[in-house]
């Protein structure tokens, strides 16, 4: 019977985790250094082991001893985390949204004979997919976009905002300068940078700004406009925006009190008191995507849309289940051998294969997430199953 | 000859000592802790002291050379220089808008008698005398309203403004709750609150909320309705109130890098740091009050309105112009000895005596500073000399 181990047991690495757990077939042990974590998980039934994920030593040991792992640390340890994992000889498949370049990874991931599934959430992760099955059912893409959000359902000002995952990751999203492609050129524009307001039915309307969440795709695609935004209730970018163009995003250290304070650390230390979702929060994730490109010598459009809520039922977060159970559909392709390729792997190239993706959406589709998928006249798509 | 001391010589104190010293029947001197204060005044003419006015001791030895001081220091500092000055003996006048309550100060101003003239700006100031004077005119005052603002000529994102005194009294000033009279009874709403847009000639619209700006009025008037607002640019207000209602207002110190820090020191040195006045800055100072009551059975209303401009000769600010040339006018009233009344006198009393109120606007108008004074009906109001 295989064996997972997922790194981090937060509210995504637990959903992984007790999602993967509830197939007979597999073998599931989550490793996280919080008791508090370790506690809620063991009453779910998980088998919990302490540990501590900072020390790349700690991960190399865990890896070697399982035949895959999920990578679901806080963003600025998932970089590492992924190279003591590859290390191990180790299959991954991760959604922790590391800053640094995944590729970097790639040549010892393939001298170890590692897959490597990087970026494998809701966006990352859903996204790509979806542009990659559009490049093997389209003759060509021109355009991609993908507008995504986590948001709370209740509304409360000034921020209308709870982070469904790591905040200090909501904070360099919203730091981080984002990456997209226009016209064949690759720009870098200033994240919150070119706000616009989406309508959706049942939520009204939504603001998208730019933030950095193409990754992967600027690497394995050519098609020469893509754009990744990040949807918020109106007037939450400006607020941001406010913030960082009056210094309180500053890394420079400032004398104050016989110390020195960078800005940006006191910032962190107030949002995250601020956004921290807390027991009684529901959540939602919206996301739009439209694809344009041509087909047998024909214009053709998708456009996409998706909103899922909170399983009061289960107790999942929806960000935790568009996340993590996108992840954990494409982990159990890696566990089946039906994801042959080595290195590092994107969303888009598992897609790419029109059945590994057609599995993702069935896995999604149990769980009750499911798109509303059109064509550029309004009408259903049907993805063949 | 009669002299007169300026403790302070920042850009109000400055423009008081200039203008005093343009009589030559007044000698004037300014002592001032900063040499590029000093060397600045220098080269205008004028003598100048070296001296540490945090330190009581000094103040009260600068006091009692003298025969009137003027306290021109920051509000943090105000009310301990003006303790100093009473205990030696002197008479003051002061625009340093301290926080503390000035009639603590009353008793021994009695006991020494010494006319100590308190907030005697613009506004606070300025905006009492006319109440004090329609207090002489009507029969009953029933509203007083008061918006007071300086502002920069030049808009520039995100805040609109520089700080035409120091900037750690706008932040005061920002914080401070806001105390006022509705119907009779006494409201402490927080600052910023309640803002309204007000149009105004040639300048177009501006917002105005709620200040603690009423000060001695609270305690010498008893009209049943009076408010007091700051004016700025649309949307500045907003932005302050996000920063407070987020915590970087806080008091409280939060855990940090190893130290503490509380956000309202931060906050402070980000905001100071952009709300500066460089050489290069225009300000100007725009002013309404309204003023409701009864006269001989009959209602009367008066409208007042101010717009002032940087002295582009002198290079005095607009701020420097309103609130020193205020206070430079009653100065002369006191070296007069038009000013009888002992103790803490509010500038409301002083204008209460039409005759000292006319001399006041007189001094105003010569140079350049005059209302547009209208009744109920649009027409002007013409305030004898």
């Amino acid at each position: 019977m295989p064996n997972v181990t997922v790194l981090g047991g937060g509210r995504v690495g637990g959903a992984i985790a007790l999602d993967l757990a509830g197939d007979p077939g597999i073998e599931v042990t989550v490793v996280d250094a919080s008791r508090r974590v370790r506690d809620r998980l063991a009453r779910h039934g998980m088998r919990v082991t302490a540990g501590d994920l900072s020390d790349p030593e700690a991960v190399r040991r865990v890896a070697a001893e399982c035949d895959l792992v999920i990578g679901a640390v806080p963003g600025v340890m998932g970089f590492e985390t992924l190279q003591g994992v590859i290390g191990a000889g180790t299959n991954a498949v991760d959604i922790s949204f590391f800053p640094e370049d995944a590729y970097r990874l790639d040549a010892a991931a393939r001298q170890q004979g590692v897959t490597a599934v990087v970026d494998c959430g809701v966006a990352p992760g859903l996204s790509n997919m979806i542009h990659g099955y559009a490049g093997s059912v389209f003759d060509r893409v021109d355009q991609f976009a993908c507008a995504v959000g986590g948001l709370p359902v209740h509304r409360e000002p000034p921020w209308e905002y709870r982070a469904p995952f790591s905040p200090l990751d909501v904070i360099e999203e919203y730091t981080r300068p984002a990456r997209l492609r226009r016209g064949g050129e690759l720009l870098s524009l200033p994240a919150l940078s070119e706000v616009e307001l989406l309508g959706f039915d049942t939520l009204g309307v939504l603001e998208a700004f730019n933030t950095d969440g193409l990754r992967t795709l600027l690497v394995t695609s050519d098609t020469p406009t893509m754009v990744e935004k990040t949807l918020r209730y109106p007037g939450h970018a400006a607020k941001i925006a406010m913030l960082r163009d009056t210094g309180f995003f500053g890394t420079d250290a400032i004398p104050l009190g016989g110390g020195a304070v960078r800005p940006l650390d006191l910032t962190t230390q107030l949002l995250i008191a601020q956004w921290q979702m807390r027991e009684s929060d529901r959540d939602l994730t919206v996301m739009r995507v439209t694809v344009d490109g041509e087909r047998a010598g024909k214009g053709i459009r998708w456009e996409l849309n998706l909103v899922d809520r909170y399983d009061e039922e289960g107790h999942v977060s929806s960000m935790a289940r568009t996340t993590g159970y996108t992840c954990s559909a494409v982990a159990r392709l890696v566990l089946e051998g039906r994801v042959t390729e080595k290195g590092i792997v994107a969303p888009e190239v598992v897609a790419g294969m029109g059945e590994r993706f057609r599995a993702v959406l069935a896995h999604l589709g149990q769980r009750g997430i499911s798109f509303d998928w059109r064509d550029g006249d309004g009408n259903a798509v049907v993805v063949g199953t």
